[in-house]
């Protein structure tokens, strides 16, 4: 009760002092001011989350996670440093996600419930994405989501001061949707993620030209990821008619590896295997899981009996069945590693499989996939990938569509976003180009401030975003000293020493004990323990004999430093060395 | 004296026996057989290091090393493994050296030395790059090389039964040459690391069709990295116009990041700053090393005055400096990440600099290098890297080039090489479309024994291919468990567990110490070590409690396993548990 009041309070107060609040910083609301700040998260400025913030409303764009880099060792995933937020979280009237994929919604369990449950609102295949996200991360937490469900793109919905409006984008997940966020200074529009698709299937090709006509000033903040790149798109039909031509020739079973959010994709294999009579078996958890839910908002219908359970493929003659699967990546645990390191119960590569990567490469596991290749090819005569034939098609953009949008929506602002930082100032050259001045143009980085009134300008202090670590169930808690560590580590290895003395004499009793991992292997280096404990012994002794009060830190940092020395001087490794010294 | 007498009584049996000698396996000599083996080393199969054996007499090519894979945690490079050379190091006949690149080169100095000190044969270039990495490796070392230089490319070679000639190959560093092996069952054309070269400077386009006037049957080993590459090549001449442009209309210095080994390049932008009265000044260690050996062996010459040192640079107008520096890799150590980071003593970039990335993206950099752009872009705003114009010529072919050079040799048998498997398959192809037939090919993996009399086959077993890792000063200690523990270790970090126990009681004495290093930040965990530390003292003194002999072992990896399900409860990380009980 006494809690209550004190919100009750609390919130009455709130409304008295509206726009003046102390807590909030200085007077927002008269300033009449919008910032939008892209979060940390990622080197992909914005991509993980975008904070809107207008006096004391807050929209938020996406959730983001970005997976780990080289050197962040054990790291599961990165997420956005919110610590902007910390004390505006009753300013938050809701958080918009653009589309599905993990690096927009892969935050969302650890953020909603650190910014005390924020109404989301989605697409309803987005939506059914961070529900299963939810139920991962915390069994019964989708229950608790407050959930505005984006119904048709017209709908409109109010949040505090934002007039949000949507429109029709095409990127390679279903239920994309782009952004329109009026202001009383600005309009934004902001695509999230998205594709020009110049030969779609069973759709009009999108146009952008009545995003033209919103209320001016118009910032357009765009999705640059395709800003150097020249290749020539492949269309949806293409690709989809290669891969029917590879079923059709195939002499054997089709196996086909892309990324489990392609429900599109597989959803047109489901439906030409329809047509030629052929079966189509799934494998994967999460393209499982994808597919069930594209088939329950009814966005799949395919004959019941073309789907097989995985168990069941050798049941019918190779020709007859597609396999779709996830791996294509090289990811350890999934399924078409598994297929290749003959680590799968019902799949086994014979001669006459044909085998299709739909995938592109992601930057970091170039190697991973060549060597999946190699294996493969030593399986069958019969691979095919990107290299070889159109068979993917990219969910994003190239220099003449960031042209082409552009021209169609003719921002007075244009903010590149979604990229590393040197692709965005590559897109803001696109922009250049394309007549705009230098002072409507903005790069920002992660955590920049940029400043919408009467014009558009970045601050010079930017907020947080240094990397918050998601490492098992810890988040925040492996920092600098945590991953330094497991660097070292991982580059030479460990070796505890552990000496008894005799707290009397001063002297170690009997011979020390070593404990090494990740350093040499110490069955074949008898003589160097025999040669490091006999150092050891003598360092102790010397350091402790002349009686009198010891400093075991002292002794301890001298046996760590000339031990240190000598295992360099035999082998150039620096293991880490962590001496134990207990006195009896 | 003993040593010398029983060399020469072996050296006598040898002749005695010639061709019937047990060690070396059945009677070679009689069966005129020309054995072909890549070994290993990397994935890129054979391009460290090919044998090739015919009866007694072995010839290698090149003996190079690999840089490591990503979960070769720790490993400074790896070396091809030559367990197969073993008993028959007195065979080895030369050593001959393609080009003097490091994958080519490195493994000289350990591997020279394990197999008896053979002859080396390569063109100057080579033979310095060779003494210099030998050098490096232990210093006086260059001085016990036998070598037999390539003077001119006309000169032969009798090695064994073995006739060595060569050619003229194009490559992206200075004497890189074609081998022709003349043996009495096939003439093999090996071209090493090759290119086609369609816009030369100051030279011809080489042309091979004298090749196919070769003794037949020819074998032909052809590097096939292009093999999937549809790209059209950037000629040496657009290159280095493009280069010079961008020179001479920079508004301040110009930077250019490039590979050391690029010494032609290098060269030439030298004689284009004499041209127009501008500086050049070099930093990075191997770099300045390459160009000096270039200079000393007269394949530079240049005016004594464009050459400056790096810490001279500022004595200049910006707009005549030119500076060329390693690290285009983003490798740490490397300049222009030391720049970036502003780190480098002498150079600090400014707003009006130009950089260059005159350079090619190694697979595995890619991400370095993005963050590397990144930090340049925030830095300076003329940046120009092979996304964005032609700056950089690639080493190797295409597809187009790989039909060229086999339709101008057309040998009797094809062998794709120095490639991932996946790549010489696809080499295999275009292969099989110039009309060759499938047993005219041969796609081998490292390892393979490819025998050659009347027909070229490979033989079902495979010689050792094992990574032998360098680490530290240590070649082949590091094996699969060390390294397995680095892994874990670098994932989630150790956990040092002491406990003394009293022999008299077997219970627990105070409070267990306890030791982590990369599994979390013990100063914030106070509470989870606590806890800890009870249960291990539970876990302790429940197992000796009884009295008796107790089994130290069973009560170690009891508290191992127990502590590490309680560890992984409360953070779902699992770190490397180390139980150290001493009884006192």
């Amino acid at each position: 009760m006494k809690l209550d009041r004190h919100a009750t309070f609390r919130t009455l107060w709130r409304k008295l002092h509206a726009g003046s609040n102390p807590a909030l910083g200085t007077n927002t609301m008269k300033k009449q001011e919008l910032k939008i700040i892209p979060l940390g998260g990622c080197e992909e400025v914005g991509r993980n989350m975008t904070v809107f913030e207008y006096g004391n409303d807050i929209v938020i764009l996406d959730m983001g996670i970005q997976f780990p880099e080289e050197d962040m060792l054990g790291i599961n995933y990165v997420i956005p440093n919110t610590k902007y937020l910390r004390g505006k979280e009753k300013n938050i009237r809701g958080v918009i996600f653009s589309h599905g994929h993990l690096d927009h919604i892969g935050a969302a369990p650890i953020l909603l419930e650190k910014l005390n449950n924020p109404t989301i609102i989605a697409r309803p295949f987005t939506i059914q994405m961070i529900k299963h996200r939810q139920e991962d991360y915390s069994a019964g937490s989708s229950q608790k989501l407050k959930i505005i469900f984006i119904k048709k793109l017209e709908d409109k919905i109010k949040l505090g001061v934002f007039e949000i409006s949507f429109f029709q984008v095409d990127h390679s997940v279903m239920d994309a949707v782009g952004i329109i966020l009026k202001t009383p200074v600005a309009t934004i529009i902001h695509p999230g993620d998205w594709m020009m698709e110049h030969g779609p299937i069973n759709k009009q090709k999108i146009r952008y030209n009545h995003l033209s006509e919103l209320k001016k000033p118009t910032i357009l903040m765009l999705e640059s990821i395709g800003s150097i790149n020249t290749k020539k798109p492949v269309t949806e039909k293409e690709m989809i008619d290669n891969l029917k031509r590879v079923i059709d020739k195939a002499p054997g079973r089709t196996i086909i590896a892309t990324f489990s959010s392609q429900v599109q994709r597989i959803k047109q294999i489901m439906e030409h295997a329809s047509k030629k009579n052929k079966k189509v078996a799934l494998d994967g958890f999460s393209m499982k899981m994808n597919i069930e839910i594209a088939k329950k908002l009814g966005y799949i219908k395919v004959r019941k009996d073309i789907l097989i359970p995985i168990n069941k493929i050798s049941n019918y003659p190779d020709q007859k069945v597609i396999i779709m699967v996830t791996g294509a990546q090289g990811e350890e645990k999934a399924v078409l590693p598994r297929i290749v390191a003959d680590n799968h119960r019902f799949i086994k590569i014979k001669k006459t499989d044909t085998i299709i990567f739909s995938s592109s490469v992601i930057p970091g596991h170039e190697r991973t996939i060549q060597r999946l290749k190699d294996n493969l090819y030593r399986l069958s005569d019969n691979i095919i990938h990107s290299d070889i034939m159109d068979v993917h098609s990219s969910g994003h953009s190239n220099i003449e569509d960031i042209k082409n949008i552009i021209r169609q929506i003719r921002p007075t602002y244009f903010i590149p976003v979604y990229a590393n930082h040197f692709l965005l100032k590559e897109a803001a050259k696109i922009a250049y180009q394309l007549g705009y001045k230098k002072d409507k143009v903005i790069v920002p980085d992660n955590g920049s401030v940029i400043k919408v009134d009467k014009e558009v300008k970045v601050l010079k202090d930017k907020v947080p975003t240094n990397y918050i670590f998601v490492d098992g169930s810890g988040v925040g808690d492996v920092g600098e000293i945590v991953l330094k560590d497991r660097q070292k580590l991982a580059e030479d290895g460990m070796f505890v020493i552990v000496a008894v003395v005799d707290r009397k004499t001063g002297q170690v009793r009997g011979s020390p004990d070593i404990i090494s991992r990740g350093f040499i292997y110490l069955r074949e280096s008898k003589e160097l323990l025999g040669q490091t404990r006999r150092k050891t012994i003598s360092i102790i002794n010397n350091a402790t004999g002349n009686g009198g009060g010891v400093n075991w830190t002292n002794v301890k940092e001298e046996v760590k430093s000339k031990i240190g020395q000598f295992l360099f001087s035999k082998t150039e490794r620096r293991p880490i060395i962590l001496p134990v010294i207990i006195e009896v």
